[in-house]
């Protein structure tokens, strides 16, 4: 989707970001993209983390944490809070900052919203508990 | 809706944190409410800001700009974005910071998530721009 | 949109509710249909009242506060949340009874939503009030 | 999160409306929240039930059946709308009832989410009918 | 639900829409609502394929093109967005107009929506070939 | 945002296209942007439009149909609504293809939905005629 040369630094440096936040779990995504809509693969590593995530007016803790509360509030994307929480804590959050935010969105989305978000939350500290034990 | 003793407590302390960080936008909101739904505007100084926001373990600040995050991809609730930016103005936040945030909602909410909380962001700066001079 | 007969039936019995409901804001509603989506006029009076809301299994104070609830919760159609409350009303809801559902929907979806649907209740219990002096 | 006395009251007057209405499901629910977010339990037992849900100026039934159209309507939360099913059965509702307001929100949220509603229903009947066989 | 006369005709004309379009999948849902909801499924024949999608002043490719973009944008039925992913390729759309629009959708509703949107259609896509083989 | 020579040819591309579908309402949008978040003006151009919209793989007729129903769907914007329909006339589709499909958004995101969705085309539809008289 973009132009030779173009793509390469918005592509090395979206890349970096995309390994150093969430690791396996996006290479994952990234490839069951090629088949059907590789574009949007492109638009992931250039957009979002080349360009977006890049920026340096705002620390990636500070971004991961907005996500994770727009996410909890959506309530619609499950696997990408999952995403956005191990993000989180790869960017340096603690585990209570990112159970502080989601269990605030009772007051913005429902206390539906702020229960799902926690299970989520639950999972990854798990998962990464899990780890390594 | 609160038990004497137990009201006064949570109340006080929520009623600080919303003068503190509303001012005369919080008085008018819940003045609006003391005809039809009382219970409403103590919920909202007793449990949001009394329970949720004053406990220590996560800052003002992040708190603010969870909740912009939130209010700009969910995309129903202008008035109370433009009530939570300046929040966010008064507990510490930098204007770049909270249009940094808002910007990035269109990677999680979509653009036009992001230009309508651009737009709530621009009328509270400039209001605020208007009382200073 | 519907066959002879068929229409005149479903029709005869969706207008005599929608007038019972709404008066005329409904009649407002569905003439500015008129150009651009008649069918959209026609779905409303023969689908949406002459076949879901006249379905006995259900009283209409009941349709009409389900309806209230949803509306505030989703928030993203005040017009049509003030002409349900005016129909509440008109159904034998009384004031409370809206104002208490409304209120609870800070639970499921967040006192902005709560909060912009007891606005709505109160614009449109003054409109009742205006007209009555 | 609360003040001591203060809490018992509210607390009281909320577990009690939980097990009523809900049973073990709740008990699950509030269970898995002690581990990162203890406060969000408090929360639902205290100010969900114990606030708003205990206030006499409206039933339980048709709190419960605000509830089901809300979350049918939202469609975020299925967990949630499946235990408010439960819920407004133990409240008084027929299976009627919801069933019809389920239906319903064909009209105000599409009929996805209506279709969505049914199965949530369906398993709870379903799950009721086979405790009783 | 429809008077006699009335309901064959839109129900005629609509049950062939929902076998030409939806095959076998169709008829599992149908069967799901006859217990709680039988109305459900006869709107769904009589109104949304008998009267919506029956109007010959749009193709069925557009409006299965249409309904793809937005449930992917909505982000809150799945299994909705699988069943209208598999109409719009019986309605002759090409597997990239299908995942051109879904890709499109993470302007307007965010990449999780898109991402989802495409988890949908890779699903599809794979029972189909499936099926081939 | 975008590297130098990077930005030149997406950009040139992007601002073309928006200038073809949009006029005068995209250059007030991209101005009220460039005091608080110039960045997102760039995303405007050189993503929605340099990339995504550039696409030959599908025409601009069903990427703004597709955005229509998106946008009534959602229903939290109703300026880029009524931006989006312009634009679906402008790349060539009819009055009566944008109101069959806002009018077919009934079926998947409710009522209120589809008529806030034909105000926002009523109102496109009259300045068209206005400025043409």
């Amino acid at each position: 989707m973009s132009e030779q040369g173009g793509k390469s630094e918005r592509y090395q440096r979206g890349i970096k970001l995309v390994e150093k936040l969430y690791g396996e779990v996006a290479a994952k995504t990234l490839n069951s993209l090629q088949d059907g809509a590789p574009q949007l693969a492109d638009y992931i590593v250039e957009f979002v983390f080349g360009d977006v995530f890049s920026r340096p007016q705002l620390d990636l803790k500070s971004r991961e944490l907005a996500t994770v509360a727009a996410l909890t509030a959506l309530g619609t994307a499950p696997a990408q809070l999952r995403a956005h929480i191990l993000g989180a804590l790869n960017a340096g959050c603690s585990k209570q900052e990112i159970t502080e935010v989601i269990a605030q969105m009772c007051v913005y989305a429902g206390f539906p919203a702020a229960l799902n978000g926690m299970q989520a939350a639950n999972e990854v500290f798990a998962a990464g508990a899990a780890k390594k034990a």
